[in-house]
């Protein structure tokens, strides 16, 4: 569904999100809308609860395309045949009957796509017509004229990397909608810029920055509208990566920003000492982080705003996603609680983050910070698993510091979505000189991800993976054993904890 | 050391280890030794305590060739020139002077050699020939006749595969020193039967069958030499691989062995309860074997001796290695105490690995059993790092199995010294089906070796990789992540424990 959205603003279609739940015709109707995606979705339009849209949909002289479950369901509502059982999963060839249609442009004859599905259109739509087959003989693609509205459904998922002509086909479709190009995120700087400062009056503006993109371009962007009454403090919980806190500051003081730096390293440390449940500990370092800044605003009487750095799929996920059970506690640094009493201010609500990516070079920010990998709020703390000791937080520190160097010297850290290293209280037997030492464990993880939601792990080269174990070996004081996570997410997360 | 007897054995050329404090001149003067080879070893010559050789090793008459420290020994015993601090590690290309040398019979011009030394040869000993030079100008090969003895000396290792030609340079030194291509292990079978039998004239034979290759040939070689007077033992501990036991017992009928099958599975798992330090858990399980064995001896009045499926190395290096430190307390299931008050029998301490293979498989054992990877005495709750719980016993056996499956159909199994599964107490957060779930973290070794002193992490393809975690993430319940380990031996251990 994000990746839907993604690469349609990629190529410079403005895409936003829309539950089924809250469609509104009168929305849709608005002229600035050109044409409306169905993504994809539940296993089948037959399971108990599955999501319809209403029938007007087809009435408002808009293209429409249905994505895999929204195919099934455009197939559906104009009288075709959807079936069960005939699942195809994976790469597969898609036979394209018409070339000529212009959703498929560029396409050839043949061309490999993602399917990804259990049901499927057994006969297409009175009056429709077959557009592809996928090699096993089903329906891959059709096409129908309704009334006044244009309807395309395909089977496969042009969003995905593994269907290597996707991105066009939705270039193909937001064009023969008359959808024009115009999305540049770094041309609306000027606009989130005077809109903050026509928004923030008077008062001050409190803003956590934690070394990411995210906050980072937050408090430039604010810089750039209020100027000193911007209030960035960074908390130093101690569980920051090596010369990070200082990288930060200097990096903020070259944007004109000078932060206040709170050094909470021991308190942070006392505050989850003998903790070793994972939740427990996300929890205290939140409340931590929120008795630090209620402690901030009750002394700074003229704070009346707190911005945060909440990205586009934040916002859509915190009204979306009603029945999904909570898989962890979702700790951001500047997601405070609403007890501050301070308004707040989101001025990257409505971006991805690759888009953040791209203001924060428009910006003039450094590459590195950029293309800095995402880090959870709670540090270092979450990838020490059990009890957070010295020890355990230096292994993870300097072995995380020696995956980022060689992954930087291979070329591949900006193509990896997170690079770390993970130490808990296991122990293998080791050799050093003759000698008999039962020392950690620590778990490499490198992943490739669009959206931290799923993720694979990174076929790195194995003589990448082996300069990495031996200098984790040798360098970092403790460690015997150094293993690398091959499992994906799903059914694991990214982050141990 | 070991290295350098099997590559000549393998080509049929018989090579015994004698350690340099050992060496009697009588011994050496035998006729049946054809040729002398002084292993590597310490760093430098110049090293307090560093090993020599007495200067009669020159004056035999017998061809001595000397590798990387014993090239060094003879350079300087020669009158040569050895300095310190010309390093050279890894793959090095030599040229070879004189190709018409017999040593280097079928090397060419340059070739491929592997270099492990800090000191080196600066001048060559007075009246000797330089043979070859690395590719950064040290000395690489010498060749000297002194008196009635040849002398050869080589910096590279001519033992390890990473020296292509090496196997072919020590065929040459055999064969010019005169010896005869006579061993071949099949050959000594019948021997082996009759001296057991000689020697083995009234009372029962106790042996400890643990379903490794080690154990069923020992067992094998004594029923075809004493038959019913055998008495095969195999204690089930409750740590054996999936399916481990019923295979072994089908095994030992089918040689005519009619195991005596002790389900000690529980008093096993009662004595390492609560245990998590690996040597007190090793302790522990060693103690239990020596009960159970102590029990039958008494019972069986007419159980005179002990069968062990002792190997060449071990028999080495119980003699020869006063200096170093423990590294783990070694259990052999054979490894019973003395006070047994049983003699011992060891009809496979002249023998390597390799050889028993051979041996297994002359003797009509089935080839899953001769390749099946070493595995240790305590079984997998070595490879359970902390206490060992059902659960976790459990994760290990299966994911083991998928471990070994996998390998087995993409064809590597045969080609590594072994392939396992650990699990710890340390856990992975991960999603299944949405819900939030803890869970264990698998680790996979796979290691290739070719004696277990010292190993390297297998580069097994990425694609049997990813699905070896998917099929344990999705068939060994508890586990969310797999983690392969790419540490070497040293600093890791192969086992964890």
């Amino acid at each position: 569904m994000h990746l839907i959205a993604r690469r349609l603003r990629e190529q410079g279609f403005y895409a936003e999100i829309v539950p089924y739940s809250l469609l509104r015709r009168e929305d849709l109707e608005d002229t600035s809308v050109k044409a409306i995606v169905l993504s994809g979705g539940p296993p089948s339009v037959y399971a108990p609860g599955a999501p319809r849209v209403p029938d007007w949909i087809l009435e408002l002289g808009k293209p429409v395309l249905g994505i895999c479950y929204g195919f099934h369901l455009l197939a559906e509502m104009l009288g075709g045949k959807v079936d069960q059982g005939c699942r195809e999963y994976g790469r597969t060839i898609v036979r394209v009957l018409d070339t000529g249609d212009p959703l498929f442009k560029g396409w050839g004859a043949e061309e490999q796509t993602w399917m990804s599905h259990g049901d499927c259109v057994r006969e297409v739509p009175p009056g429709a017509k077959l557009l592809a087959v996928s090699e096993n003989g089903y329906v891959a693609a059709f096409r129908k004229q309704h009334g006044d509205t244009l309807v395309y459904g395909v089977q496969f998922h042009p969003e995905v990397s593994h269907t290597p002509k996707g991105r066009q086909l939705l270039a193909n479709f937001a064009k023969l909608a008359g959808a024009e190009p115009w999305w540049r995120p770094e041309n609306l700087i000027d606009s989130i810029v005077s809109d903050l400062r026509s928004r923030i009056r008077d008062g001050r503006v409190l803003v956590a920055v934690s070394g990411g993109v995210d906050s980072t371009v937050t408090a430039v962007l604010l810089q750039r509208a209020i100027g000193e009454r911007l209030l960035a403090v960074l908390v130093d919980h101690g569980f920051f990566r090596e010369g990070e806190v200082e990288e930060t500051v200097k990096i903020l003081e070259s944007a004109g920003i000078k932060p206040l730096v709170i050094d909470a390293r021991e308190e942070f440390f006392e505050a989850i000492r003998g903790v070793s449940d994972p939740e427990e500990k996300r929890k205290r370092i939140g409340e931590m982080f929120a008795r630090i800044f209620k402690r901030i605003v009750e002394e700074n009487h003229d704070i009346k705003y707190l911005a945060q750095g909440t990205l586009y799929p934040d916002v859509i996920e915190s009204g979306a996603a009603p029945g999904a059970d909570r898989i962890k506690s979702h700790h951001n640094v500047g997601g405070l609680p609403s007890w501050l009493g301070l308004e707040v201010v989101e001025p990257l609500r409505e971006f991805y983050k690759d888009e953040v990516r791209r203001l924060a070079l428009a910006l003039g920010l450094p590459r590195k910070l950029a293309f800095r990998h995402p880090f959870p709020g709670p540090g270092l703390a979450v990838r020490v698993i059990g009890e957070v000791t010295k020890e355990k937080l230096e292994i993870a520190r300097k072995a995380s510091k020696i995956v980022e160097d060689e992954l930087r010297k291979a070329g591949l850290y900006e193509r990896v979505w997170q690079a770390f290293a993970v130490v808990g209280d296991d122990r293998w037997v080791g050799v050093k000189g003759d000698r008999r030492e039962e020392g950690h464990i620590v778990i490499v993880r490198v992943v490739e991800s669009d959206d931290g939601m799923t993720a694979d792990w990174t076929r790195i080269p194995y003589d990448v993976l082996d300069r990495i174990s031996r200098r984790i070996t040798s360098e970092v004081p403790g460690v015997t054993m150094v293993a690398y996570a091959v499992t994906t997410k799903p059914p694991a997360t990214i982050e141990p904890q």
